[in-house]
């Protein structure tokens, strides 16, 4: 539609997450539309942003710093470790500020099917912390999937090890504001299971 | 979340048509995750096609070449004009194959209550080529809208002006593969309205 330029354009946004051709033309329209106003500034903010990322050498974490503002917050218990599986879930816990640890990105979970084993997943800075003695307490945010479960399982194992460390992970159960009949089944009998006294 | 240069990256994306925080999130880490492979190309795209883009002075459709690539082929018939409301209209009869004329893109249509005047629809070519002779006919493509029919309306009485000029308009009725019980009123009435022998 409109020379090679436009095309590849189009072709670019429709690879990105939740995009098919119309909606990369829709954003593309948009954009070309006002190329100075719209299209330009974007350009140049992905261009900063990327001259700028950092990944975290310490928790896998996506910053403009290494160590991410988090690792180097004297604020943040670095005593509390909580395992996640990608840097969304990270920012996803950031956001609802629920916790004052730190973080350690595993960068996905173990998948035998996609060729993901324990050595493609990022967790030598957490085992280094252990090692020095200083982590208390891991807790294990995985998600509620097959990989999830298989991942937490390996990792319990590696992390059983050590001495005086507690494990823990996030409860499962009714999201708030959920209605118990639109849930499946796992979900029901997790949140049944790890009822508690009213 | 981690640095002005990802916060701006965010802010921008989320005003991309169509998209939230939390879809911004999604393709900023998506495009983040990858700087080299994702991210750079998708600016660089952007950057070129910026600098491409060209409005026909013609017709008004994103180019990039003036005359577009539609004014421009001789194989088009220059008496056939197509009057659509924006370019993504244009994009849409482009790639349906349907229209083997040349365009007139307005722009928008007329909204007093947006201050969207007569004067900022961009009509002065096509009047140019109808005072030239060299139009037989004027197709209104535009959108079955209340803004959609009152500048068609006026677009009419216009038109109307010169003597052997067709003036047509597109059919209003069911959509293919659209079931008649999820239709509203409006639509229903039309293609009723406008049936014809079986």
């Amino acid at each position: 539609m409109g020379g090679q330029e436009i095309e590849q354009l189009i072709r670019l946004l429709g690879r990105l997450p939740g995009f098919g051709p119309r909606s990369a033309r829709r954003v593309a329209l948009y954009l070309l539309r006002e190329p100075h106003t719209r299209l330009a500034p974007l350009a140049r903010a992905m261009e900063r942003a990327g001259e700028a990322i950092r990944t975290c050498s310490s928790c896998g974490n996506l910053d403009t710093s290494d160590p991410c503002h988090i690792c180097s917050d004297p604020l943040r218990d670095k005593g509390l470790v909580c395992v996640v599986e990608t840097v969304g879930d990270l920012w996803a816990l950031e956001r609802a500020g629920v916790h004052r640890g730190v973080y350690q990105v595993l960068g996905g979970t173990l998948s035998p099917l996609a060729g993901v084993g324990p050595e493609d997943l990022n967790v030598s800075a957490l085992l280094t912390r252990l090692h020095e003695g200083s982590v208390r307490e891991v807790i294990l945010a995985l998600g509620a999937t097959v990989e999830g479960a298989s991942t937490m399982h390996w990792l319990m194992d590696r992390l059983e090890t050590y001495e005086g460390l507690t494990i823990s992970r996030v409860a499962q159960g009714v999201p708030m504001g959920g209605a118990l009949d639109v849930l499946d089944d796992g979900t029901l009998a997790a949140a049944l299971g790890a009822r508690r006294p009213a």
